[in-house]
């Protein structure tokens, strides 16, 4: 069987991948091919690791058997119709996203983007940037979307003694089970964090943001689509928030006259919530162990000893 | 009785203290007095509130019964000779500190200095900048000093899934007791966070830079003479550590020559990491409150509504 890996993969990650495979399965990698061959690999695999245009897959594949995704989310292939098990990266992202969030809303209270600023400039201007600063400490934060994601989120916040609620509509850990009781609790909140998936098209909309506390932060590792980033822009030029921490935007990357990139109450952290250094390692030990699950109902069996690493 | 006040408060906190004391106590604000009258008004006070230049104090002070400190430190003072109580800061600079040291360790291993100068540029590089990012999670940190700036960290580690060392000679709370156990446990310490006070001069020598980690972080809120500056900079320059986060200085201003300056893998906050928007307000609460204290001790009675604010 051939696997075709579409993600990038380093060196040392794709010998790591080569020797945990069982000999019936050969891996092909995209960075390896030479272009022309790339779509033919492709259409002729039994299994797929990583994310390929959406395009490549409108021409049939009768091979494919496995997909594994190398994100979480998959809306984009919404349309793509297989007869083939597909996986997502499942809380794989969940860590880091929910540091990137914390990480980002303490530097934005304890001044960090300004500081780094003026470390540039070598100037010490510590004592300016003092009265300006605020504490995380006993903010009330509203999350949306009660996952991996923003249960890591509680967790983290519960240290510095914040007031933390969780939304979902479903979802028994929430606090907040429809957007009507969350426009009640807006106004008292300090910060909200969207950790929604897609599907929730403009959730934060220009009544949700109309609805947050006068001087209250924005700070979004969801979807780019599930804010109105219009309404979004506009309650940020008129001070009503004093900022916004963005893993993601609605068009990525971020196109160049997007007023968001001068914005000094902006912090843009570029889609980089997910990642971390073993993030590589950490898929191909994804894909190996969701592999062997599939095998195993299909009756094809193979061993992998995640803990030897590479 | 005269309280001189050489804390440099605005005025909302100077109506504020006049209208809290008691008509006994009569503020004089070094920064609505001229220049000539200012050293006039402080040796002739009973009461002084902030930290004056330590050589203010050469001259005998016959008046002076109550001096609130604005500092929890108070080291530079230590030649001082005086018939007075002494109140300093305590805790009160504790949780803006500790969320300095959290957020900026975080804004490190998230990369977010690097996505701050990204976004001066508009450049939308994250997915260059992914493969370099770290965890926080799961990190053995060890945390110099067991007060509670010490322990406010070790709280909000907690949530990230730290495992925490706090070190102090006699403190039960702490977990090491010597410098020798120190030395053990460092090869294996990811993260080092320094909250020494005064008075243990480059604790953080040579020695124990040497027994860190190969690509462990330095982080310190400590007194900056606790640091072995110059050995702290050959490890950075040599790599064995991977950054610093470092709120304070041996100097500061930070002189303009000093390499720390450059460095891209350190984080200089300028010594803000105290501060935090309602300090000014706090510092004069307190000093209330500790006034109120020592007058009841001698019998002088006043009561401070510390709700009411202004």
């Amino acid at each position: 069987m051939k696997l075709f890996v579409y993600t990038s993969l380093n060196e040392a990650n794709r010998s790591y991948l080569r020797q945990e495979l069982p000999p019936t399965i050969t891996p092909v990698f995209r960075n390896e091919l030479p272009e022309i061959e790339i779509l033919n690999a492709f259409q002729s695999a039994e299994i797929i690791m990583g994310n390929p245009p959406v395009s490549w897959f409108e021409a049939t594949l009768p091979k494919l058997l496995f997909w594994q995704l190398d994100s979480a989310g998959f809306e984009q292939y919404q349309s793509v119709k297989l007869n083939a098990s597909v996986a997502n990266m499942g809380d794989f992202f969940a860590r880091p996203c929910a540091e990137t969030m914390v990480g980002g809303i303490l530097a934005f209270y304890r001044g960090i983007p300004e500081l780094v600023k003026l470390q540039e400039q070598k100037e010490w201007q510590g004592s300016h940037v003092r009265p300006h600063l605020d504490l995380l400490g006993n903010k009330k934060v509203v999350i949306l979307g009660a996952g991996t994601i923003g249960q890591t989120c509680k967790q983290m916040l519960l240290g510095f003694g914040c007031q933390i609620k969780l939304t979902a509509r479903q979802n028994s850990v929430a606090d907040i089970h429809s957007f009507e009781a969350l426009l009640e609790v807006l106004p008292e909140t300090d910060v909200v964090i969207n950790t929604l998936p897609g599907g929730a098209d403009k959730y934060v909309s220009q009544t949700f943001l109309q609805a947050m506390k006068t001087g209250s932060l924005y700070a979004s590792v969801g979807r780019g689509t599930t804010t109105d980033e219009s309404a979004l822009i506009a309650v940020l030029q008129s001070g009503k928030l004093i900022g916004a921490v963005l893993d993601v935007t609605e068009q990525e990357p971020l196109p160049e006259s997007n007023p968001l990139w001068e914005m000094k109450n902006v912090l843009l952290t570029q889609h980089t919530g997910g990642g971390y250094r073993g993030e590589e390692e950490g898929k191909v030990k994804q894909v190996l162990v969701n592999l062997a699950r599939f095998l195993k109902e299909e009756e094809i069996l193979f061993q992998v000893d995640l803990a030897r690493g590479y």
